[in-house]
């Protein structure tokens, strides 16, 4: 039987992928006095006296939410909360199986910025993180943005934890095609919610210098000024080409060290990795199916070829971010993420890989180490950065 | 050491009460391609086509949201969202436990009664049904009252859970002591959630007639327009006392066959009982401290006593509704709780306790038929008022 009818019976079979259980005995007529009334006032007597309390006692410390509007879902598009709703559950089934952390599926029939983010505030007593999934740009800009001052990390993975693991994997493939980050040019294809992220973290933390680093749009290469810019192209052009180049994505690859498609299918062929630079490196990540099939750019010449996919070597898949990422944050009670934060979670995440290899420049999903070493690192940015509500030793894990 | 104690202790030990937990194997490549990207997508997109599909493929159909802004908890008062987290986390441990149904806590910061229904509005998608909690009347009448097109059942447990449980011990109660419902003369005192929506059942559903039944607050009976009057307490001087009486509680107390109290600590003495009709009934559920110790209504010559306590005979909990009152109702895809299932509840769960005795007027909460019982109650009442999305068999359980 094909993946999808698998996957559909599966998923009809376990109505859904997630369940609440108890983790307290309830078998007694003691058991319920304690859990519930009259035992439980109590713990709610010592957290009115002091809120914070609500981490040690409550599920708020080992918790995020997973919140949706359902309108930009990884190749499928806008199709609203409810049909969201299978990818919210298998991201919670996720940061509980690799990171030890409780995610709570929330998606939301509101769309606006205010309305998200009211709701979002609303709801944050509840968690001790917000991962902001899959809902489009630029809303999600503003959403994520608003909802820093919130005292709990509040993270759009689309742009975030997509980043992490990209700045990752591009770390191991210039190491194994012995380049320095600060000769590489990049360029990236996409100025959505990744490519944005994306282009900020590699020229803040990865080495990758401005002038070096182009981003394109489906009108070419973003420059400052550039007629119909929306204020995030604008940002993006003063950050990456203050100069004010332009030219076509064919223009800017020429000579290229690295391609990284964050944009849609089947835009690139052998012939275009021909006119980059010896041995370039191409990230082709769009979902389901990449900028250029991987077997066409290795034909081209490419000495390290990632894409998001599962039956292709190197597959760059933000599995390997957000359990860490938040892990490492609740363990301290990060009240935000900070760029060091990312940063760190890149370079641990790289470091766990060991030695790359052209077909092995990121640890495979199921390496237990991956979420323990992200976090490790994630923990101790934060305490670096000054962000902790409570600094804890680096090793209490949230699980 | 003393149950305070040992309930911080463990709720320490477990970081609170509930986890969420996978019900997918997540250990090959194979397993997350079902779960997770690619296989991920059939789901989503069989829901975006029919969004009705979310109930059998999602956790939507088999899970509940206990919400609260923790404006009045149980024997604690107005203690906010996060002090209220551990009371609803208890409730979500019991749903699953006792009825099979996966619960979200959410307590939220919101208190207006729009800015509540807008929340709860905006994160439906995700739930298929609505559990109000601890949230202080009037808001919580306007709240629930609001919320009923929403599509998906939306029940105030304080009003309607403690309304069934009450209804199904009295009527045990009546059996008990040799009265019929229409012959028996009730006070109620306490008009808040619980004794407003108690009034309505009792008139509607169990065979209480109107003028004998009585509702008293601190001010004494309620009666049409006495000064002061919210819009509650007049609908419930309207429906209760049309006649337009007037009285303090221990006025309305003589003679009468049954009293109720949803108020307050301490009200009654054992004089006060022996003022009511021969052989008594005496609800006294003030939490944690009854109107009346049990003792002193038993030495006042009460037939039969009940407290909201567990280490008395007859404990009124809700514990032995709410569950079985979800499960019914997601089990047939309710749109909204209609009287007849909230009066098929108690129906049922005053069937369970078998033949009643004085000790013992109500079954145990560690009675595990007592849920299912209760639930198929409420399934077919709710096929019979037609208010099913789609009516399944009642042995189909949510969990």
């Amino acid at each position: 039987m094909d993946l999808y009818r698998r996957s559909l019976q599966r998923h009809r079979e376990t109505q859904g992928k997630i369940e609440v259980a108890s983790r307290m005995r309830l078998e007694s007529q003691d058991d319920l006095s304690i859990a519930y009334t009259p035992g439980v006032a109590r713990p709610c007597a010592v957290i009115a006296e002091d809120p914070a309390r609500a981490w040690d006692l409550t599920w708020k410390g080992r918790t995020v939410a997973v919140v949706s509007d359902g309108s930009a879902v990884l190749g499928l598009g806008d199709i609203g909360p409810e049909a969201a709703l299978p990818v919210m559950e298998g991201k919670a089934a996720l940061f509980r199986e690799f990171g030890g952390v409780d995610a709570v599926p929330l998606v939301i029939g509101v769309r606006e910025v205010d309305a998200v983010v009211d709701l979002v505030r609303a709801v944050a007593p509840t968690f001790g993180g917000i991962n902001l999934e899959d809902i489009a740009a630029p809303r999600c800009f503003a959403i994520e943005e608003a909802l820093q001052d919130l005292g709990i990390p509040v993270l759009h993975d689309d742009q975030h934890g997509t980043a992490v693991v990209v700045a990752a994997a591009l770390a191991n493939a210039l190491k194994v095609t012995g380049r320095a980050p600060a000769d590489t040019s990049v360029v990236i294809n996409g100025a959505g919610a990744a490519g944005r992220a994306l282009a900020a973290l590699l020229l803040a933390d990865e080495g990758i210098r401005v002038g070096k680093l182009r981003v394109c749009d489906s009108r070419g290469l973003i420059h400052p000024g550039r007629e119909g810019n929306d204020p995030v192209k604008e940002d993006i052009g003063r950050r990456s080409n203050p100069g004010g180049e332009t030219g076509t994505l064919r223009d800017v690859l020429r000579g290229a060290d690295v391609f990284i498609g964050v944009s849609k299918a089947d835009l690139l062929d052998s012939d275009d990795i021909r006119t980059m630079a010896k041995d370039p490196v191409v990230f082709a990540l769009a979902n389901p199916d990449p900028e250029i099939d991987p077997a066409l750019a290795l034909d081209g010449g490419a000495a390290v070829v990632g894409t998001g996919r599962s039956d292709y070597a190197n597959q760059v898949n933000n599995v390997l971010a957000f359990p860490g990422l938040f892990r490492g944050a609740l363990s301290v009670r990060a009240k935000r993420f900070t760029p060091g934060m990312l940063a760190a979670a890149a370079g641990a995440l790289a470091a766990v890989a060991g030695e790359p290899s052209p077909q092995r420049i990121l640890p495979s999903p199921f390496n237990r180490t991956v979420a323990v070493e992200v976090g490790r690192a994630v923990a101790e940015a934060a305490r670096a950065d000054g962000v902790c509500h409570e600094c804890q030793s680096p090793d209490s894990s949230p699980a």
